[in-house]
């Protein structure tokens, strides 16, 4: 911002021409005019500030990518998708928490709570659990807090049953399910609030890797759902974390 | 059969001889056989005998396949995809009572209620209830109690619940869902009975014409389901009937 | 509710046996315990309240519903996907309001205002408009202060910067693009809201019927952003409206 | 049921309130009263009682859920997709009987037969054994007398009709095939029992890892014939015990 | 022809120089040599002479090519995917025989019968007659005594076998199948002539408009069996009429 | 350009604070910097301007945006995907001529040729003809000489390779074909031009509307193809034209 | 036969009564009729025979087939879809000859060649190799002169035309290629022979592992080809040997 | 050509008669006539010549190539699709240099820079780089300057904004893009080149290797782009060099 309006002062004290300013002004609208600085101040919030996509990437490019982030200030890092193997090459480099059964890290800490309200995470199986938990992990780090009701799948529908209070209090809710994906309607019909259905790829023939959950969820005769990609346990937790700050 | 046998007598009696007979016997092993026969006592089971498809064949076609049936001593006949204008022009030439929210038509009458006990027929919206009356007329064609518990989909859970009785009682149970399919799940894990699903092309979009109903009834987290084509009302009422009648 | 409540009442004055409320409660945990009654106070949320879907509904039926809503209290209702034909049959027997663009009828009025802040729609063509209309009303309806922004689409993105204020500014964003359906991530990229896009069927050949947009949308490289089914207008506008009445 | 119970009869001696156990009914529905209990008279229904899907599990994980099971009171477990290294770990921890070719080992025993009739299954190829021995096993275990029909693909159909009294004996026919799954066509025009139809992944090239077998079954001409997820033996198995104990 | 031979002469006597011989040669490989021949010869082989595929091409046009070939010496025309109308409008301007159950046309004569053999047109069911029909109108137009048997699915395999006769009697055999398309398989494992499968768009939901069928043909597990494209009847008579005359 | 010129002018005269135009310049960065412009300039490029896809727009529509645009200084404006009655209801208002093969129109005239030399429209069959014809009338409106090898399919080589010298004498090739779309491979081989291959949706059954050849054409085995969407003739002349004036 | 001839003797000559023959004639009729004889003199025909399908099966299986079936007078046998592991194998057990290139091992030697002419394989890239080899080693083991024509793929098509007198001369074509397919029309075009193409999952990307090939061969513009399964060459070549040796 | 010439000379020199040279030039029209001398002029341009695709080959193999290229006076080769390992296996025989990132190798050197202007390479993320860097190194080979914009997805589109006036000034734009794909329709929507869109397999879920970035590119609402297969970076670059060269 500050180099705009030094070029305008500048115009005005006649130190350059209007034609070069407006040549300036035209070339770079962008960063001249302080574009970039979203990116600064929205942070993490388009996964280029304190979020790694852990996959595809070395453990050293990893740690190099913290280190980086850590010097221009981002001292709170999330990493996910990691294998233990690189959960641990990263640690003897950084202070990191690492949860294998999200396979996330987290350098530095969590955003205190400050959400409106609890988002719970409820999963339908056992195998589902990867996904559920970098949902809740997401969610938990951008401040939120967060319940998980796991293996509540709707063939055993009692035990959702048992944990209707948990669901119908909570602001938003992230259900994740493979398989049929009929979860999310159970939910979607019982529940008041949001819900952020996150498909996965568990199952084997007909669910094609997760596509029949993700057509399932599409179609979901309950309004107020909304979907994911595939196993995209961080995107479910991230937007749910959006909603649970809106204000 | 007499055939055969008079074939046989014929070889003791030395009217033809062994090698003549060899090659009768090779020639025509199914007719000589009374292989066809099957075809006969098996009636209706393979829709040959009792069940006509009404889609694609013209009235006229339809009224003589009725008359030959009758001819050849099959007094009932249920016909299925009907529109209203073809079972008009039946009406004209023969005796048939119309369904149109069924889209069927039955000359003579059904079969006395003969099965082990009463088969449910669930379905999810109103949309789908053209499939589901077919399902639901096939299996009272064929001889069988049947109860209709229909608009009972999964986003108003609590309308399902109050007919659990009647599921739960039920020896076999169809259940017809379009858009997520998420009822067959449902219904299969709340029920001990088998569960034939009916995937219906009800939906837009990611629904594909019945695809992602399929896809989820294919991949039910319950056991007990199993899945017919989609659209298929009268094979669910077909196979229910035969599970209805087991012994 | 009353009816639990006089069980129990009935149970303590000695009118009826432990073991016979016992059974009744088994029986119908549903409709005994009053859990019908969220289908009462949930009102509008999972459609089966004060919306009908009008698409394969007739003219008659859908002036039944509305009629019947309003002997139950509910003065206003929304009505989607109508042709501009049923709508002047409606118009004949109950006051509705049509929005031919948006392919809606209004019985009574409009939920006061009374959301967060504002939902910005967001479309990419004027094809799109039909859907982007569907959403605008359906979130104006439940009470929403909404500002469209059509024909915004990234092939001449300046038009979608010259709103940049108003994306920025919305609590909620909905994305409607069809073809490629890039609109969500650009938008997705440009705000902090959380965004719900919707694909469209516009388009031709590898468009599929709206399947490209929606690969797109789910695959979004852009955070915060969820997405519904093709063409579903309703559902993003319902969502939408769950997210600025969250708190 | 006790707590119900027990609620009531505090009900009825004045102890507790109307209103105070009016709270507790509706804020727990389900596990005070007795809901839960379906899930454990219903036993191996819902796949939760006795039977585990060994597919993602540790060997660890699962010499838990079955010391788990037994320490219940379920002695009999049937646990599904293992590998040959993992069965062999279970068992030095946990006396169970290993099924190499159907990938399954069961702990205690199986059910006593106690179904209606025969349950037969039909299978292609070789290739397709697997899947056949896991559905054969399924149903033994759950107390049915099985027969194997095994490589009676239809390219050489005189070895299937070499098989045709068993077939047409068998009170349910499980059909097992690969590549063009025309199998459960032929079988079900030939028997009048209830077919259920597994589709299997085996083939190259066009069968599209089963999706050509699934298509296929699913558009039987045959009526009489449903259609589980491709290699579900399982199911199969498990669907065809629940019609053989019809009554 | 005569162009390239005169063009040799001409060099030979030094009319016209090596070089620009050459040129000639080079610019102009396929005229002058008289590529264009082989499309002479040829006749109808490619469906460039003696065929005309009717679809998408108004009775005018049709008319115009048909006097055209007529003026180049082609007495002998099929014409195939004819509506009635049309035909009955070619009529109007041209003798030709028109066979409407094939949507077939014929102007002159077919060839006279000179192939090895006879080849067998196999069909499923009534629905399938119409592709079944244009196989064997263009079998016999090419010179191929072709016989019959229709409405011979699986379903019903004894029609099938009381046919065996002349099913394995026959050159070729073409196998012709909506659904789940099994006659494929099931013929090409009773007969030891070469079998070539159409798949008809018979069928629907998962037929997927002849999808289900083609998929199950290319995956036959009977050795011999080839396929062509969905309702090619034409493909395949040509096809087997190519076969019946190979020497 | 010249508002954010004055808005300079005003800074360096004093009429306008440093801070007051830092805001200005902030708030409408694309309109205020001329970023609008591009649209101007840029003209037909983006569809935008010159151009309007006739689809899904009314005659009204089209002819007000034709004025509209005329008014803004738009002489020539071309319009695809017109049907005959658009064409003629449009001609009543506006002086357009109209191509009915092409189903396009233009109002005003053709640009001068001005490209680097020529492109070539090569297409298989008659049926693809619209489709190669909108890519033609592109082209050559946008300023190319343009030749059109029509009814060149790979079946019939030698009429392809009698016109090898246009094809190989053209600066862009852009080859259409449906079906199998071979052509683009082979043209591709036989040119050193880069090809633009437009899949059409001509054929039935397994060319899945235009998927079969679009696939076809992805997969080329020649180098120097690449591929636009299905049916889109005007996207293959637009780009070839700009290749064709790149310098 | 004897069995059945010799049970008519009995008859005939009063050892078997008529009953007693007619129950052993309607409980076996396949059997007993001989009808496993086509499966014997039909030998290779249905693969049952001399063909062992190699993939999934272990080294020492093949070897006990291959055994088995010298035990039973097949002293040729074809094993395809060998590694090179299992091939040696196999050698150090029973003298096979293996050609690593097709995956194929031959144990005793190939029919004399006996077609009615020769058989030409035609293959577009080296990566198509194997499958053209194998097509070309079944072609050549079943009694036919094959002459191969590889790397003769479209976009080099001078290479192709070079070998037109060897392709124009054969009797049967196979054409195999990968990605898109194109040298199935090609060829198809330029011969007056049957062709059987063979797609190949040679390819990336959008070859979707050969459906683009696939879908290219089935919708091939030019007459006379049918198709069989990706990656099928024994299939390819089986039908060609089948069609070289009508008579 | 020089047998072309001297049969010709021959045949004027009467060494040879008239008709044994029609006979020659008949029976091999392509060679003799120096049909395959495109192929040699054309050099790299169908990839017969300098370029080498690596993938499935083995380094024996592909150094043999190159040898035989330098043989025939190939100087400077390409080789595409390696690994790190046979790179180092083939630099032991052959002096290449490697390039890692774009699993490209290169023997001799790249052609001197002889474009119209310049070429841009843009990428949407850095799991896209190997496929931009074969783009970027087969353009620079083929003698274009080529400048690189990656990490430039429209997730955070100021930064490709900032690189506005690289893309603005670019003859030829190649976006090379996963996921959602939508960077080929912003580019396209920014600059007045022709844009060779490349999908990538970068991506999961729904992703569906590919599949929703190459759709999304096909239906790009911008004109003016062309798409390659996915991850076909070579296919770009060389289109873009094709188009680069146009004069």
């Amino acid at each position: 911002m500050n180099d705009t309006k030094k070029l305008l002062e500048d115009v005005r004290q006649g130190r350059v021409t209007v034609d070069d300013a407006l040549l300036l002004l035209k070339k770079e609208p962008f960063t001249d005019l302080g574009f970039a600085k979203p990116d600064m101040h929205r942070g993490i919030l388009q996964g280029a500030g304190e979020v790694i996509y852990g996959a595809g990437k070395t453990s050293a490019q990893i740690v190099n990518i913290i280190k980086a982030m850590k010097e221009s200030g981002q001292e709170n890092v999330l990493i996910t998708r990691l294998s233990d193997d690189k959960a641990a090459d990263i640690k003897k480099e950084i202070p990191v928490e690492y949860f294998p059964e999200a396979g996330i890290a987290i350098a530095g800490k969590c955003r205190e709570i400050d959400g409106i309200g609890r988002i719970a995470v409820v999963s339908a199986g056992t195998s589902d659990m990867r996904v559920a938990e970098e949902a809740f992990l997401t969610a938990r780090f951008l401040g939120n807090e967060v319940i998980r009701i796991y293996d509540a799948g709707v063939a055993g529908i009692h035990r959702l049953f048992a944990r209707l209070d948990d669901i119908m209090s909570a602001k938003v809710v992230i259900a994740v399910a493979g398989m049929e994906g009929a979860l999310a309607s159970v939910v979607g019909g019982l529940c008041e609030a949001p819900v952020i259905a996150v498909p996965t790829s568990v199952g084997y023939g007909a669910s094609f890797n997760g596509l029949s959950a993700l057509l399932s969820m599409l179609n979901s005769c309950a309004s107020g759902v909304s979907v994911v990609n595939i196993d995209n346990g961080f995107g479910a937790g991230y937007q749910a974390s959006l909603i649970n700050h809106v204000s």
